[in-house]
């Protein structure tokens, strides 16, 4: 589901810890350092990593991936449960107990999609991708939908136009400052500017009738390069599918929030399912939006508000009518979670958790094959040593889930019939979605920083051949160069220290969100790009072997080395004598959000003083052209006092305990991890088990399944994180009350979590 | 010939004075205060103004446009002769003594202009701007010639084609690192980015054999508005004309350079003209480029290269081949400066001079004519008061200049003919050029600013109602809010205080420079703009009285303000007892500059040692593409260590007597310029003069035609300023012998500056 944005993960990137670097730089001093490992089970460590690299063959993932993506697979398609099998069949080859694991979800498929243009101009959208020369599926009909966004209402409905850019919130005041109301009226929007679905559900409350999503050249299309086949970006007809409900409240089968969707399980009557949105929407092509942009008259559009079409970009309203019509088939469809598992020797109650998706949205040779090859890869290398007599301390869990485009249906039912046996046993999640050639992008909780920094040391990047650690280096140091963001800056800034690489706070639009933010397992998401032209065909048919084997991976090197990087988090996870866990790195990082949000207010409070002194002073008025007025914006809230001392004390305090448990791991680990084996388990359990600290059982605001009170996808983001959410939303969206009562649940939860951590740090000393 | 660029004006901004912005408070709450006029004289003055705004009718505005733009009125025209003698007519008939004076300058005209895209997709350009519905002088062929850039070499190449974006020097460091050569190539350049003529002289520099400029739909077409005739902006067969001569190094006739071209002057033979291209240049629309872009092969343009045509921009070179073809006449044309004088009754020999050119590039409604008419209108109101008995008490002069567009030919022969007779009389030059509706932009002499905001605060908006001050106080302060530059920042600070708002430090692109910057007279220009669409016609022949009266300023009434504030500092500056100077705004102007250079130094320093950092470690290769790979950029040399401490200790002196300056001027005005007959004169006399103080008689380095050491055109921005250029330049360039050699002289210019003004106060205090 996630498009390759390993660029902008490095530009907004999260901030490194000092804490981290200075550590890392010892690490890449003594090569024999291995976090969580004694000096000769690290040795035997890297043999095993050297075996495991071995056995990954390009050859297999070209075979899977041709394999795979020859049918369309979306959920519900023949072939979607074909290639389930096809898995079982071989994790059982590999010598994993296998099985599938079913789950009946709320899947509409559209009877009928329709769009029209009415008026003098009438035009009839394509809503079709036709059949590309050289794409060998690309004239496949059977069995595939057609372009449509999953989860929108149903409706026909007839209204005049207006464009609302990217339909994001500064967008509508944007509209209010022109006088121009969507209500009644259909509104197009363009993909950008923040995640799918919250377009239509920002046109629905502010009483449009329907809504319109289409692929703008700029962002997606000959302006970025040339289009398919030439190139691999967008061509005029293609179309970016994809889900529409309303995942920031909760991801999953939107009938069943909170618990699978197993048979005998309780489910929401349509109507109350709050995830579903009432109006219709559709995505379209920039083909067929190109005479509906023409339509529209009224005021030129904003700057910023413009594409590349070759056209003056309008507001609208239009004079002509737009016509749209969806009807879907509300049914329930089948998704085929393949699960293996390969138990632990010595600690079996310890799960290390692997996966990535197996469906797309046509094809999906990218988006999601391109990983899921790789992780076949790892499971077929690992099934190889345990045929050469290794077993995994601890167990591993290869999952394969269905489903993810929908809405992460896979994952999270699975995550929450099984919530109190992971929350129990899973020491981490570790995700992976789509893949291209390229820079490592990771991102995930700051725990496993350090851990992930050691790996991607160790695994040579296959064109450049440095490690691919080296290589973000080199990426965040150059991108950073010039005029980037203060935290992208202080990213750059440490990467040229030479310790550890930050890595990314994880929001959503993956696998990993039930694991994260509702269970509250340590997680990691990890994928290459930023060489490739994925966007252009991002959730298109044109997502096939074809585009791939030319614009993708065309060897399949990086969908090795993404194995290597993540078959070696895997295994050092499962073989470590204490968890490869660095709280220490948590907390400097915290330090960092907790100084972000002081920051975030300071700057809220001189743009509201400006914003007043303007508005007082009649500036916008004065400045505006009267022949074209725009009314000057909305009075901001005032920003009262604002009291963040808890969370300030909180996280101090927090920095003093990982300290001390940072300073209580060194110790033993110069001692070779001498623990008795009742002591590495109980130190390892109380490991496994610091992430769930950070939970709250309330949740966040107004959507309680996201109990994570440091990581979450922002309401009015999507996919992008925002970090501490129910602090920096409440501040972002001037909900004073809120703020201070999130101001202490945070307080409380990194008090919890500390004191988990003190407890961990007296069970390493004892 | 400057385009209206009021919004980067204000956002380039220069900074103001708080100096200035202390005192204009006062002026503020004293409505009585006028600067340089005792109270009763004060009193008198501001009766003259209504007396002088009464005269002004919109409607003498719209006849004389209209008549003067209805034939192609470029140097060498019979209608531009013909406007010449309109004007003429007028100013005696308005009772001045007026007198047109003739230079004979090297005025080429195309013979020959054709441009073809050989190869497997032939394309003829076309090379001409077709009729236009609704226009009714774009039918007009007779007297026109076709666009051209003049002073262009002549030449008929044959060669492949090279896109370069801007085609400025940073243009080609991107092309060296993707090891693209323009040597024996064609080189195809947008328009923006920086001035016109350093386009092809860069683009010859570097080897190529021709070079094309075009107007990008991104920055001028329909990416900003829909295109004329239904909206303002470039159809896409419009071409932007204009001059390519080197006019950095001197402007004027090539042939000429510093002299008066009258008959007997000496005339450098063409090849020594080094102002003049050698390779042929031709200006095109984006119609004309569009297969040009088309045809070329190779890398895909970065991203800030790509503009708003419906392609994917790539840089080349092409496989196929382009021809192009100039052949000019290179002649000599006539222009025709019109001279008016309306003798000063008790100061004779002290100058006001007022200008605007009346040359245009085929129509010329908006550039230049929509200013020239405003200067009309004083002239006309001006005689009125004559009329009424009124007379200046110093001489004004009003010019309207021939040839501005080629290369500022009237106003710099004349300049250059009377040089002597100027420096010792002119008081200041006031210029405008083209103008619309919206807000004022001002720039000039900083010595002038607070002249300038007295006036502008006693002007009224005629769409708003409030003065053009508090119009343009809101505009720049709304247009700061959010992500300006410290500059704009800083400027919309001092607008929020209420005090004196910064003027624009000027560069070049208009008559202002001769008088300014090579004879050091103090000088403004003026112009309205940023609500009308003249971009999209500039310099094209849809710049018509047909497109001024729906897109520029259809009722004229810009046009009567433009007179107004442009009047009013005229009838100030003539009849002042004490001239209207502040040259402590100059001293804390230069105080910033000064501040500025130190942080030029800073930023040259940090960003040299973050790109040897990424060198020495390789992140340039490391972060490429292997695939797609881009060499690291080149090497910058070593910053030595900088002594700007001349600079500082001169400008902090001259803080000091500049104080001193304006105490003794307060202390006059207190007594009400008490003064003797020959007090005041000498005092005035010396006041005049001590804006020559600021050239240094050898020049910038490679063009001793600039004298002034303050203000100057930048060699590489064309007409955007460079303040102290000689020391900026010298930094930009990394030049360091240069930057040693040019602190000290700038010094020793403001030590002198200071000793002058030492003595004018000295003089004040007798």
């Amino acid at each position: 589901m996630r498009q390759t944005i390993i660029r902008s993960w490095l530009l907004i990137g999260s901030v490194a810890t000092t804490f981290g670097a200075a550590a890392a730089s010892t690490a890449t001093h003594d090569d024999h350092g291995m976090l969580g490992f004694s000096a000769a089970n690290a040795a035997a460590q890297r043999s095993l990593e050297q075996r495991f690299d071995a056995q990954l063959d390009p050859a297999d993932l070209r075979a899977w991936l041709k394999q795979m993506s020859s049918e369309p697979n979306q959920v519900g398609s023949p072939h979607d449960k074909a290639n389930a099998e096809f898995m079982l069949a071989k994790f059982r080859e590999w010598g994993w107990d296998a099985h599938i694991e079913t789950f009946d979800v709320l899947y509409p498929t559209p009877k009928k999609v329709a769009l029209e243009l009415l008026g003098p101009k009438p035009y009839m959208a394509l809503l079709n991708e036709p059949e590309v020369a050289g794409d060998a599926t690309s004239a496949i009909r059977d069995g595939a939908l057609p372009p449509y966004n999953i989860y929108g209402g149903d409706g026909d409905v007839s209204a005049t136009l207006v464009y609302a850019n990217y339909g994001m919130p500064d967008d509508y005041k944007e509209l209010a400052r022109r006088g121009i109301d969507v209500r009644g009226k259909i509104v197009l929007t363009r993909y950008g500017g923040g995640w799918r679905g919250l377009k239509p559900k920002l046109a629905q409350q502010h009483g449009a009738i329907g809504c319109l999503i289409y692929s703008d050249p700029h962002e997606d299309g000959y302006a970025q390069g040339d289009v398919y086949p030439k190139g691999g970006w967008r061509p005029a007809q293609g179309v970016q599918r994809g889900s529409v409900a309303d995942m920031q409240v909760y991801p999953g089968d939107p009938l069943t929030p909170g618990i699978g969707s197993t048979p005998g399980a309780k489910r929401l009557a349509l109507k109350d399912a709050t995830t579903l949105l009432k109006i219709p929407v559709l995505p379209i092509s920039y083909g067929d939006a190109t005479p509906l942009l023409q339509s529209l008259t009224g005021p030129v559009a904003p700057q910023g508000w413009r594409g590349a079409l070759p056209l003056t970009y309008h507001i609208g309203p239009s004079t002509a009518k737009v016509h749209m019509t969806v009807a879907s088939d509300w049914g329930q469809k089948p998704v085929y979670d393949v699960i293996a598992v390969m138990k632990g020797s010595t600690a079996p109650d310890q799960w290390i958790v692997r996966g990535n998706h197996h469906d797309g949205w046509v094809f999906g040779a990218w988006d999601p094959l391109a990983g899921n090859i790789a992780l076949m890869a790892e499971a077929k290398a690992i099934g190889g040593l345990v045929k050469q007599g290794w077993r995994p301390q601890r167990t591993l869990v290869y999952a394969s889930w269905d489903g993810e485009e929908p809405g992460l249906l896979g994952s999270t039912e699975w995550a929450e019939t099984h919530a109190a046996e992971l929350q129990q046993k899973a020491v981490l999640y570790l995700n992976s979605d789509t893949n291209g050639r390229g820079i490592l992008g990771a991102g995930g909780s700051h725990s496993l920083q350090h851990l992930v920094n050691e790996v991607a040391d160790g695994v040579i990047d296959p064109e450049t051949h440095v490690s691919v650690r080296e290589r973000l280096r080199a990426h965040m140091r150059v991108e950073a160069a010039g005029g980037a963001s203060p935290e992208a800056k202080m990213d750059a800034k440490l990467a040229a220290e030479g310790g550890d690489l930050p890595i990314e706070a994880l929001g959503s639009g993956s696998d990993f969100s039930a694991f994260l933010e509702h269970l509250g397992i340590a997680s990691l998401d990890l994928g290459f790009g930023g060489e490739d032209d994925n966007a252009g065909i991002y959730h298109s048919r044109y997502d096939s072997f074809d585009h791939y084997i030319r614009f993708g991976d065309p060897t399949f090197v990086y969908g090795t080395t993404l194995a290597k990087v993540a078959g070696h988090i895997v295994l050092r996870s499962a073989d470590a004598d204490v968890l490869p866990m660095r709280f220490g790195d948590f907390s400097q990082q915290l330090d960092r959000y907790v100084d972000e949000l002081h920051k975030l207010v300071d700057a809220t409070r001189k743009a509201t003083a400006e914003q007043h002194e303007l508005l007082d002073s009649h500036a916008f008025e004065l400045d505006a052209d009267p022949q074209h007025a725009i009314a000057p914006p909305a009075r901001e809230s005032d920003v009262p006092s604002i009291d963040l001392t808890a969370l300030d004390a909180a996280s101090r305090k927090l920095d003093r305990s990982a300290q001390a448990f940072e300073a209580a791991y060194a110790g033993r680990a110069q001692t070779s991890f001498n623990l008795s084996s009742a002591q590495k388990r109980d130190v390892n359990r109380r490991m496994a088990a610091m992430e769930q600290a950070l939970g709250d059982p309330d949740g966040l605001p107004g959507r309680a399944w996201f109990k994570h009170m440091i990581y979450a996808p922002g309401m009015l983001t999507g996919y992008d994180v925002k970090t501490v959410p129910g602090v920096r939303e409440a501040i972002e969206g001037r909900r004073w009350d809120e703020l201070a009562r999130y101001t202490q649940v945070t307080a409380d939860v990194i008090d919890r979590y500390r004191a988990q951590l003190d407890q961990l740090t007296a069970a390493l000393k004892k």
